[in-house]
């Protein structure tokens, strides 16, 4: 019989159980798989370990600002030195600063665009959207629906579209206008979360991010239980039993540290509320595939390139440069998103990596060619995420069933990034989710 | 070892299985209740039996018409004689035929909407509605999104609205266009989806709906496994083995016969492909409460009033004559939705019984007060359904994930009306969608 059982080790599991810990709770965590992290993970390519999942932390996420510098783990800044390229429909410019080259009049209603969406998002209080005096009407409006109806521009829309698929790792039309908002409003606006320096791409971890998860792991010791899949959660004689396929788990309550998605495949007895459910049922996480490709060196940075491109159509979306911190590892970083997302995961590694390689040679030249490894990360096929890099809502949704996304459920307690209330989506979310959901049970324990 | 096991009794699993036997094959069908049919259900209250789920047919549709000859459950035309009332936001007007009682140029705005939604619907082909030449375009828009565009009043727009949640259980902000159309066409069209006479809700069976399940059940006899959910579906051994509390059952393949947001909550082995996962985080089931006032004599018929009612506000949207084939039980039947059904769902049975009762004495007179008897089902609330009436897609699914939706993972077939090629949503479509999984797995047994 423990106080608490968490579900989940990815950050928002690992920081909740610490924090329990560190005043003296008896907590146990449960990951379904044989490492921590989730949404956080490393793999090695070429000779090096790079982050297949979330990977950097801004000046504005104080949180993971605190572990990297209370867990030892040095951070270096984005590599951002240098022209970035814009690749509009296959025609392909380079631009200096983090504006992209537009005509005049396309650059207008570019930063009109971002100043409208940043100041509806002001709007929107991260607590209660739903209660907002306008969740009615934008959430019944697609963010695709709004910039076609708000965006004068169709070279405008298609840049504002990559960078919404990057960051949501889904299509505009997919997302309610309320939930995007709620959502770029957190992480401080657009520029905030599309941007490398001072944003949300400012800094990465030397060691890579997945380091955190494995530091606040090692903190909690055997209170963590790899490869222990929950199949039930059961409210019991005053407690809940969580069951796995090693056994029941007793204690006062629980915490949930899993995305909604993956949470709606345990059997909760109780049956959770017709509310959570319908929450549960219409929270689809993003389509992203990561890659790396290795080289031996960082060739676009003779040519005066930062390695960061924007493409508006065909399989990746961005690109970033993502040499280690000791230069001995020279590599670029990309996404494909959506739609594109799909396609590319149905191709072979071969196959794959040509794809990539025809945008990269477009966009840096010929030496492109010559990559040294390439690793791509599905996240749709990673059996215990389904998807990547964070849950979204489509329209209609959050009005309705959005008060169910923190709400107990009798003894059993909600975290994870896309409950958090700064920062949701990210690697930041997800901790203060985890500080969150630890206080609200702290508060309930006798 | 068996050739079949099929995963769910409702109608599309039973369908299934009886095919099957009937062409001499060995099934068992695993049923999480301790009853067969889904989201068929009947219920006692004040001595009737009423159908708390699916219960009409129309002469379109040719299956469950040919099952009820088959089956020996005689059906009866639903009750339709007398005039209409329309609820246009507080305003109650009355109206013969099958068009509300609005000014000219509304009533025209009405016609072109009508005939423009169902052209649409009828250039998508039901097999592959994402190879449609407007799949992309369509897919980027909900439903709201069109209207909004493309109804220029705000009337109809409301008369729309109302007839489009009854249908769906969903705001049309919730439903991708694509898929909308793709629905509607299957069905023939907006009024024959809405229409009582010679559509949709033409005819009820005089022993309820859930005499069908029953009925095919019986023939199924020992093969039919109740109250046993459904934990794993494993491919091993050149078979599957199907895993629950009970045990193991192993056959040659595995239809899974239940709603996209159940199949996902069950575990597959090896994995299933990533656009299948997805595709079941992004079909949520709708959200109905149907409830049955039930009178000591029809009253509303005294006065010319045919029963049928259309709100389009507050918590109902839709009312229908439902009384006993024998008249010996006087009913209205009615369905909340969408917002307005969680708000339902939420209050106790006395606050839901005083909400309808506001709204049926609105629409019919004081009598509508002296209720003999009322039961209403939250159909999310129901654990193995989790929402009613079908499946939706949000905007920007359909045309990406939706080519998984009805191809088979190794030996693992799927139906379920939301699979159905015909009527997909209703009883009819369920029956289809077995028939054609039966057919799918029978042509692959050695």
């Amino acid at each position: 019989m423990h106080e608490v059982v968490v579900v989940g080790g990815g950050l928002a599991g690992l920081t909740a159980a610490c924090r329990l810990v560190q005043r003296g709770r008896d907590v146990v965590v449960l990951e379904a798989q044989d490492r921590v992290g989730g949404r956080t993970s490393a793999e090695a390519v070429h000779g090096a370990s790079v982050d297949v999942g979330g990977q950097w932390i801004g000046p504005g996420q104080r949180r993971m600002v605190a572990l990297a510098v209370e867990l030892d783990l040095p951070t270096f800044p984005t590599f951002d030195t240098g022209r970035k390229v814009l690749d509009l429909a296959g025609t392909v410019t380079t631009y200096a600063g983090s504006i992209p080259s537009l005509p005049p009049h396309q650059l207008a209603v570019l930063q009109a665009t971002i100043w409208r969406i940043d100041s509806m998002a002001a709007k929107i209080p991260a607590a209660n959207p739903w209660d907002s005096p306008h969740a009615r009407a934008w959430d019944r409006r697609t963010l695709a629906g709004w910039m076609a109806a708000s965006i004068p521009s169709r070279t405008v829309r298609d840049v504002m579209r990559a960078a919404i698929r990057v960051i949501f790792g889904a299509e505009p039309e997919e997302l309610s206008l309320l939930h995007a908002l709620w959502y770029i409003g957190q992480g401080g606006g657009i520029l905030s979360l599309a941007e490398i320096r001072g944003a949300a791409q400012d800094s990465r971890f030397v060691d890579g991010a997945h380091a955190v998860a494995i530091a606040l792991a090692r903190r909690l010791g055997e209170r963590v239980r790899l490869a222990e899949p929950v199949g039930e959660v059961i409210e019991e004689d005053g407690g809940v039993r969580v069951v796995t396929a090693q056994g029941d788990h007793r204690a006062a309550r629980a915490i949930i540290a899993v995305p909604p998605h993956m949470a709606v495949r345990m059997h909760f007895s109780p049956a959770l509320p017709p509310e959570r459910d319908a929450l549960m049922q219409r929270m689809p996480m993003g389509a992203t595939v990561k890659f790396h490709a290795l080289y031996d060196r960082p060739f676009w940075r003779d040519a005066d390139l930062s390695g960061e491109m924007v493409c508006t159509h065909g399989p990746v979306s961005v690109v970033f440069d993502n040499t280690s911190a000791d230069g001995a590892h020279a590599a670029l970083v990309g996404f494909c998103v959506g739609a594109a997302a799909r396609r590319m995961g149905s191709l072979s590694p071969d196959d794959q990596q040509a794809a990539v390689t025809e945008v990269l040679v477009r966009g840096f030249g010929p030496r492109a060619q010559a990559m040294a490894g390439f690793l791509a990360k599905d996240w749709a096929a990673d059996p215990w995420a389904r998807g990547c890099p964070t849950a979204g809502m489509p329209a209609g949704v959050m009005s309705i069933y959005g008060p169910a996304l923190r709400r107990p459920c009798g003894r059993v307690h909600w975290c994870g990034t896309e409950t958090a209330l700064e920062w949701t989506g990210y690697m930041e979310g997800a901790v203060e989710s985890g500080e969150r959901a630890a206080d609200e049970v702290f508060a309930l324990l006798a």
